[in-house]
């Protein structure tokens, strides 16, 4: 191990502060630079259109020849989705687990890149050596099995990442999180401790996910005589396998639903995962064998995600499933911040269809509670605590945690997306700052929607828009044709005609105010229409359409 | 009292079934029709650009001359929300307690209507005459004053509507519930219970608003040297009351902040609904005549509404409170359902500011949990169950309590708005149904965006929009000037010429197969340009825009 340095490591986050996603930290020594998960996230409610949310990886371009390389704590969207995007730009070796690996290299053949980006599958235990760092991999709990927190020895000290994590004595795959490890870690002397404040406001222990599994055999044993229908994370493998073994034990058939469910368990099962007893999984073409008491189905869309497969149940527009009087629905899951309505309105139509549905004390959280954090805290006693992977009230409120385990303020540090932070034995300050923001994804495009296209977007759907065209006569300026006026998504024209009458008018005397005089000034025509027009609108229905005066010359 | 008769009274939702809000319900018997409530909804995230949600009353309109007045259970928008809109369509009579009529002529005078609709102000325990229909209002307690259950004596028997309503032994304002009253109806036999199905989900009692004051109260006590910011609903004026007591009781002057908050304080105050002592209540712009820990600011904001006072000052965008570092910001409020993801960014905003803020434990609910709901049914003895105010899922879980307390299942009848239940002592069946359902109002406009203009605004928001215009030569189709391409809420332009050139050339090419073979078919054209440009887009870019063709000709 290198002998500790007074020069400081510098640890610059690109995201995954100020909300829950795009996980991305780099870690710099000298000339080298280490990537902690590389994850995206998805768009807010102001971001209209965008599919999903990548970093500003503009840092790691500039100093592409220091990155070393990827580490990934888990196989979550929010830690791996951004991994195909990125590797676009700049080409980095990755280290994960074999599961997160993947669930990883599924991602890089959907974008072809599979052949280009060279991967380690690293077990538990294992030290890989990336530049001078070393980065250890170590056994956690989490919501996805397979998860893993780092000891990355640098030359300033041990910096512990946790990943999410929570404590399960009791888990469904792999050991209990190796708290001894942790232990071990904290007597040899840990820096800085960077962990996962997603549940940091809630007393208490997570409860361990058995106890889903009994509560989940509960209600296969209270409802023989229905037809099930469970929707879960499709990334839940463990809750997956608790339904499967229900299963089996009841004698039913699992039919499992949604593209991203379906991939993720072939993976988990081809890398042994996951145990599907002898027939137990069927394809949804074989469920007419068998009577509706003898099947479950395991589907996507605890989110009320539209397209996923319950809220198209839900909506009858599933082509191969449709609720029954009788059927029972279980939401094995909790509606993420955001989500509420959207839950809440699959379950109103599929009870308003006759379904039962079942969505209270169904799921257990994959994050730590308050008293697993402390014991983290008791194990490792860093000396400086990180918060990461929460909006700032959870890295605040995490930050007193901290403080109540005994390390004083100043040796507690909540940063900012893109803030440097150098850290040695006898620092603990950010000394610079990097580009760091979202870049939208829409479609196929990257980072061209930008904040004028969302407030456009923004302003076209409060009120819809109004297109003024008009051609003139080149060198005269006089209007050959128009103003002809369309409107969408303001009013319904067939009852509206005399309001657009009405606005033809106002356009046309804006129009012979500014035109027929020799060439016209086609940037103040189209202010004078847009400015008669939108105060005339605004006074007749408190309305502001965009205003798009067109004009074309002959 | 009438002779109970065994034709048949009906009942006809007009809305406040299937979601929580736009509270209206028609009950008729021969020639007398009595509206009870006349509220409005808040728009779907679906609705762009809509600002509130009102019912059709198309029903109430035709058969007008029946209709023989509105009662109103409480004040608050989702039942009082539509009365102006309503009242332009329909004059009705109103007959609501003091405070609730207070709110409903500020109404009426914000849409000059005060002077043209008759208004009587009724106690509890008195009842009124409405045709054949006698209506008795009774006292209840809820998150606002003055708020009342019905028993509305109809020739069929005794029909009780709950009004939205918990049971609170230590109510801040006026008195406890009347469950005396309940009793006695029910011994004298009650046909049937519309009962607040709110918080049917949740097990036990709603504890009292008194231990709101007394959890604020240590607040005060615990924040001494800390300027104060409370946020909570305009329309809890007991939550107001509580503030201002304990404000008073250290020393501190109170200042209420939002329109909404001032104006329903005003009203509460010249009715005598609320005791402000001395000079407690002072003025925005007397604050700096004080410190900072002799002040506490009650202000709107608590459901993170944009426009309200608290998400202004998160957002460093109200002109006369600023954050400081050291401020203590409660919500006194729990997040309605869609609303949390606003209400946390606003805290977050809060804490990065600085400020302390606390939300949770907080607020007490404003309506029955499951052991109130439970003792309504033992003292009035319904003999039928009618759920009501709450969405399907919520109605179902009521129905299924109605049933724990003993009424048979054939007794139970879960509506949908529009429905015509007709009731009598042997009767509880369905029997028609009439128009309902929501209209629309954006700024001055009723009823003039329906689902097609949603529809676009849906389409625009997603991916913007892209115009083609061209001119042709009459007679001759030639084109004259174009194709110009412009576009909005697609892409960034200046960064993507390249595309927009593309865009051009397929135009161009779809244009050339369409035209110059004299008098173009103007839809043919517009068709065949959408098609070429539509499939190309979404090939280069996995985005559809709208595509608007605007053809001139010359």
């Amino acid at each position: 191990m290198a002998t500790k340095s007074n020069t400081p490591v510098k640890i610059i986050p690109l995201g995954g502060l100020e909300q829950i996603g795009m996980n991305i930290t780099a870690i710099e020594y000298e000339d080298s630079i280490i990537v902690v998960d590389c994850g995206l996230s998805f768009p807010d409610d102001g971001m209209l259109g965008i599919d999903l949310v990548i970093p500003d990886v503009t840092y790691l371009i500039e100093n592409k020849d220091k990155v070393k390389g990827l580490v990934v704590t888990h196989g979550h969207e929010d830690h791996i989705g951004s991994i195909p995007y990125v590797e676009k730009q700049i080409n980095m070796p990755i280290y994960a687990t074999k599961l997160t690996m993947g669930l990883i290299e599924y991602k890089l053949k959907e974008h072809e890149l599979a052949n280009n980006v060279k991967r380690k599958v690293v077990s538990y235990g294992q030290t890989i050596n990336l530049g001078c760092f070393r980065v250890e991999f170590i056994r956690t709990n989490h919501s996805i099995a397979d998860s893993a927190a780092l000891a990355i020895y640098t030359p300033a000290g041990i910096i512990v990442h946790t990943g999410d994590f929570k404590v399960d004595y009791t888990p469904v795959y792999g050991g209990i999180i190796d708290l001894q490890r942790f232990g071990e870690l904290g007597k040899k002397g840990v820096l800085a401790l960077m962990a996962d404040s997603t549940n940091v406001e809630r007393p208490g222990f997570t409860p361990s996910e058995k106890t889903v599994g009994k509560t989940l055999d509960h209600i296969f044993d209270d409802n023989r005589d229905r037809r099930l229908i469970i929707a879960t994370f499709a990334s839940n493998v463990d809750r997956v396998q608790q339904i499967i073994n229900s299963a089996y034990k009841y004698g039913r058939k699992c039919i499992v639903e949604g593209r991203s469910m379906v991939n993720i368990i072939n993976i988990a099962s081809e890398l042994g995962y996951i145990n599907i007893p002898g027939n137990t999984l069927i394809d949804i073409d074989e469920a007419s064998n068998y009577k509706d008491d003898q099947l479950v189905y395991i589907t996507t869309g605890s989110q009320g995600e539209d397209m996923a497969v319950l809220s198209r149940i839900a909506a009858s527009v599933h082509n191969k499933i449709k609720i029954k009087p009788g059927d029972l629905v279980v939401f094995s899951s909790h509606p993420i911040p955001g989500n509420e309505k959207s839950v809440y309105k699959i379950i109103n139509e599929l009870e308003m269809k006759g379904a039962k549905v079942i969505y209270q004390d169904t799921h257990v959280s994959g994050h730590a509670c308050q008293e697993e954090l402390k014991l983290m805290y008791a194990l490792t006693r860093p000396k400086y605590a990180i918060p990461v992977h929460g909006e700032y009230r959870h890295l605040k409120a995490h930050a007193e945690l901290a403080h109540e385990m005994g390390i004083e303020r100043e040796n507690i540090k909540i940063l900012k997306t893109g803030d440097v932070l150098s850290i040695s034995g006898d620092m603990l300050e950010v000394t610079g700052r990097v580009p760091a923001a979202g870049v939208l994804v829409d479609g196929l495009g990257v980072g061209d929607v930008g904040n004028i296209v969302l407030r456009d977007r923004q302003h076209l759907s409060e009120n819809g828009l109004i297109i003024v065209a008009i051609t003139l006569e080149k060198g005269s300026g006089m209007v050959m044709a128009g103003p002809d006026i369309v409107s969408r998504g303001f009013v319904y024209v067939r009852e509206s005609e005399s309001l657009i009458e009405d606005c033809r008018m106002v356009v046309e005397e804006a129009i012979q105010d500014n035109t027929g005089r020799g060439s016209a000034d086609w940037n103040k025509l189209k202010t004078a229409i847009r400015d008669a027009l939108g105060e005339f609108l605004w006074k007749r229905t408190k309305r502001s359409p965009m205003i798009l005066p067109i004009i074309s010359e002959v």
